[in-house]
């Protein structure tokens, strides 16, 4: 059995664990600490965060460890081991490949987008296993997502590919912050879009119950997300010619049927009969994507 | 030298010549013959065609070849060796990669779409030399192209990856023909929109002359076509971490400077840093294209 460490990078946390090559988080070798608010304005805590989570999870490993995969939040320069993590503005540049290996001694190290990850994982153990060409998509603060094509992560040129919530979905005019299917589709944006218009609530949580409850103006919210979530993989069909479309992440839990509201924007959208045929699917690993594909990017290569 | 039998099938006329392995169509080879319009109502009439210019072509051979390559307008099923195009309404799922196949008696016979074989091409010995993640667009009568990634051809699921012009880009409420990349920038969609704002011409030769001239509908006609190349162009970049953007057709002509107005856009619609980076370039091969591609399907895998 080959083992792996396991790295993600978020913009609230880091967490390591000890990944084995069946994709497994191996009991008791999970750990986290903070990166996020107070420790977000100092590169030094969120080092210091790493170091701590990578020798906790090395010192849990039940056998010795060969090689440490890395997510993290991006933008990130996959060569360079380096990111620049939006939500974590001190963070610019950030050497994350070298001090994981400093902290792990390992020598093998790889870093990936934290949304690759994920499609990583739903390809290896989840419900893109027995697809060649599948785009996995996180709904949730943020859009983001990871792609597979030929059974291979596509990186692209720094490691990038997969940004999916960055799409312009508007003609564009100049706009410096043009609609994007982040900018209509997320949870925060959706909920301020239903408190504009009235909607008493304020968290994703209370929009949910508000769409199960039948409220008109959460019912509206819900769909304009999943609309343009599905706008969003009409396009990565028609331009990447995909056969799924994986959704997962917080928010794609505020409405049951979330995901076939998505399903049907996707299939409405699609302009081209071979796009229109992507199937959408929920994910299956939920919160420990992010390692399980970490550790792959490292065990499967 | 390896020598290719390459055929191109456009929406009004088959192509076909021979291809050597250095990328260069031999000289005396090249033969067309029509498909579109009379020819459109008769799969027969567009079969003759195909098998007289194969013919044609392996006569003018000066040695023996090994394979043919097919670039075909789609969507196409490169695994069935089929396309439907969208222009040739009476060839549904016809079966050229047979077709070809018998009229040259070769063994070895691949298809792939059109913009498939122009993003090949331009790779090959094209304006995408030097680039590994690159995306080749050409804007025509429509908007099509084909994606390099990683150095090699992103086929899809069924070999249609590449139909940027049929990305949807505004909000998405249903309407049955929203507006795509094609639908704003295509040449015939560009005129009829400065035609319906009262400009007098009717061609986009016409269109260009105005442009040239200073003429104000016709700039705003021309830049905002460029404007919805460009957003379509930073889509594929956020999506597909490009370095290059290649981009030809006979409509980016209309303007000596329709490749900056396109940086420009691409450059500004980008919401990542990354995206901002895609550097866009002229296509250097012209109407050569789509027969040096299709040849590379054969001789350079």
């Amino acid at each position: 059995m080959t083992l792996a460490l396991a790295v993600d990078l978020g913009g609230t946390k880091v967490e390591a664990a000890i990944v084995d090559d069946d994709g497994v988080i191996v009991p008791g070798t999970r750990h986290r600490a903070p990166t996020g608010e107070a420790a977000a304005g100092d590169a030094g805590v969120a080092r210091e965060s790493i170091e701590t989570v990578v020798r906790r999870a090395l010192a849990a490993a039940p056998a010795p460890v060969t090689a440490a995969g890395i997510g993290a939040a991006g933008p990130v320069d996959a060569g360079a081991g380096t990111t620049s993590p939006i939500n974590l503005p001190a963070l610019r540049d950030f050497p994350i490949a070298e001090v994981v290996a400093r902290a792990s001694g390992l020598d093998r190290v790889r870093l990936g987008l934290d949304g690759s990850c994920i499609a990583l994982a739903e390809r290896w153990r989840g419900a893109a296993r027995a697809c060649d060409d599948a785009i996995v998509l996180v709904v949730s603060t943020g859009v983001g997502g990871g792609v597979i094509v030929d059974g291979r992560l596509l990186g692209g040129a720094s490691g990038n590919a997969g940004h999916l919530g960055q799409l312009v979905i508007e003609p564009f005019d100049g706009d410096p912050a043009p609609a994007t299917v982040e900018r209509i589709a997320s949870g925060p944006h959706t909920v301020r879009w239903a408190r504009e218009r009235g909607w008493a609530g304020s968290t994703g949580e209370e929009l949910a119950a508000a769409y199960a409850a039948g409220d008109p103006l959460a019912t509206e919210a819900v769909r304009r997300s999943a609309a343009a979530v599905g706008v969003g993989i009409a396009n990565a069909a028609t331009l990447l010619d995909l056969e799924l479309a994986v959704v997962g992440g917080g928010f794609a839990q505020v409405a049951q049927d979330y995901v076939d509201l998505v399903q049907a924007s996707a299939r409405d959208a699609a302009q081209n009969a071979y796009a229109a045929r992507i199937r959408v699917e929920r994910a299956q690993l939920g919160g420990e994507a992010p390692l399980i594909g970490a550790a792959a990017l490292v065990l499967l290569d």
